[in-house]
């Protein structure tokens, strides 16, 4: 293992390799941290690899953008694929090792174990995105066995997908610690994702209704409002008025469980799905009140 | 780790120490050598750890009684648990590690990812047993993330099971080496089970038509016959004969895929499931024909 500087960070495309040196990295007592992405990375994927950066000794950045989470409609042959940027960008910590496996690596023929994910997978995307949650619990399970990092970080910007994530770790024994991470925003308060690049100039105006719903449901519940559902026709509304038509959600949910709340408790999420032209965007939010206010 | 020998195995219950355990030996350059059973332990067993203990450093056999691969009208509850006689057995070798977990270790409330186990598990044991190699797949996930062996050992006596353990590793890239050993027999032919205790002497007679039906099918099949239907009417003759009534199947199959064979090809397994009185038993057979027989 290499203690010094590497700045510029080392390609890995084969499990059995990466494998070998995150085991190799640990018994020599080195820490390993992991953040799985689907690549195109942003300041979102970077404040990741900043944070298992700093917190361990090795960091791991694997980029597969996985055919199992994407539904038959949805945008996988899109998708952006930014390998050299992505490389590029990650060059500012050190050292990191870029893990990209291949597809037929992922998925060999004959390859029909799935993970059937944890019951929070089920409301929210569940519903929208019927086999997404299966896809990414079979492949970050898979990850997490070919990179058995000590930490591993997923951004809370995909809220209900650390919530499956971690549960499937903790249901199925997995060493690996998770870690959540804050989401990263915009000058403009836009959630920052791959799929952003997608969005016309004025679809990203509309799109800014979502944040700014957050925003306004966040204000309403800090001044002691508790109807979870006046709280969220208002960033129906709010979004309805920025020409967003089609709302897969947005509700105040348990932070835990993810049921939707007619009332608000002492600590929600706030969730929302939101199609802005073609582009299906996710933002939440949680909001901790003291219990007396 | 202690490389002096140990007679009295250790017995250790939480999931957390048993994986501290193995990873220290494992970090300290030792081999870790794992048998996860179900206890009631017999020769079968033993012939597991026996291998380990000679192919590895240290062996851990786990003892674990898996509610979620019974169904709801099996043995669960009168399953015999003989903790004491099991560790006594395995005192011959060492060093082992006893693993014991506690079902609220292994199934906490709020449990409820599942392994959805590969294709191979589908017929068969997965017609009759319907969740059977769910709760199997998803307890050997379990406890290979608790004891992150080298090398698991299973026994060939559950065929299937092995087929599908072997290919949800391969799936899933658990680094763990899946060994698969022979079926270890009475010397009247039964094959070792945990089971074979509920047999009275009648039901134990009846029984042994069984191993003598695989027996029958070899040697029709060494003798050149290829007509997998005729033969496999000829084992549940066999089995008529001494007094079963319920077969669940008889069959010649494709030795990895465990589809039923209308004609023997050069390699075939011969797979029975039948009750005998109360008690349902498996036995099976690998037959490998040389291609110009």
């Amino acid at each position: 293992m290499n203690n010094s500087p590497i700045q510029t960070p080392e390609l890995i495309h084969s499990p059995k390799e990466i494998r070998a040196k995150v085991v190799a990295a640990q018994k020599s007592g080195l820490t390993v941290g992991f953040v799985p992405t689907m690549g195109a990375l942003h300041e979102g994927h970077l404040s990741l690899a900043g944070r298992a950066a700093a917190e361990c000794d090795v960091t791991v950045v694997s980029i597969f953008v996985n055919p199992t989470q994407f539904g038959p409609s949805e945008d996988f042959s899109k998708y952006p694929r930014t390998l050299d940027s992505d490389i590029e960008l990650l060059s500012h910590y050190h050292p990191v090792w870029v893990f990209a496996p291949e597809a037929a690596d992922m998925y060999p023929p004959g390859m029909s174990t799935v993970v059937s994910p944890p019951r929070v997978s089920s409301p929210l995307e569940g519903v929208s995105r019927p086999t997404h949650f299966a896809g990414v619990a079979t492949v970050v399970l898979k990850l997490l066995n070919m990179v058995p990092a000590d930490i591993a970080y997923f951004g809370q910007k995909d809220y209900q997908q650390a919530c499956v994530i971690r549960q499937m770790v903790i249901d199925l024994d997995v060493a690996t610690r998770i870690a959540v991470c804050p989401i990263v925003r915009d000058d403009d308060g836009l959630a920052m994702s791959s799929r952003n690049r997608y969005l016309t100039p004025a679809e990203r105006t509309a799109a800014l209704s979502i944040s700014r719903s957050l925003r306004v449901a966040t204000e309403r519940l800090e001044a002691g409002d508790r109807d979870a559902e006046s709280i969220a026709a208002g960033m129906r509304a709010e979004m309805h008025a920025a020409g967003i038509r089609e709302i897969d959600y947005a509700i105040l949910a348990n932070p835990q469980t993810l049921e939707t709340l007619q009332t608000a408790t002492d600590t929600v999420v706030i969730l929302i799905a939101a199609r802005v032209g073609g582009t299906r965007l996710i933002d939440n939010c949680v909001v901790s009140l003291s219990p007396t206010e």
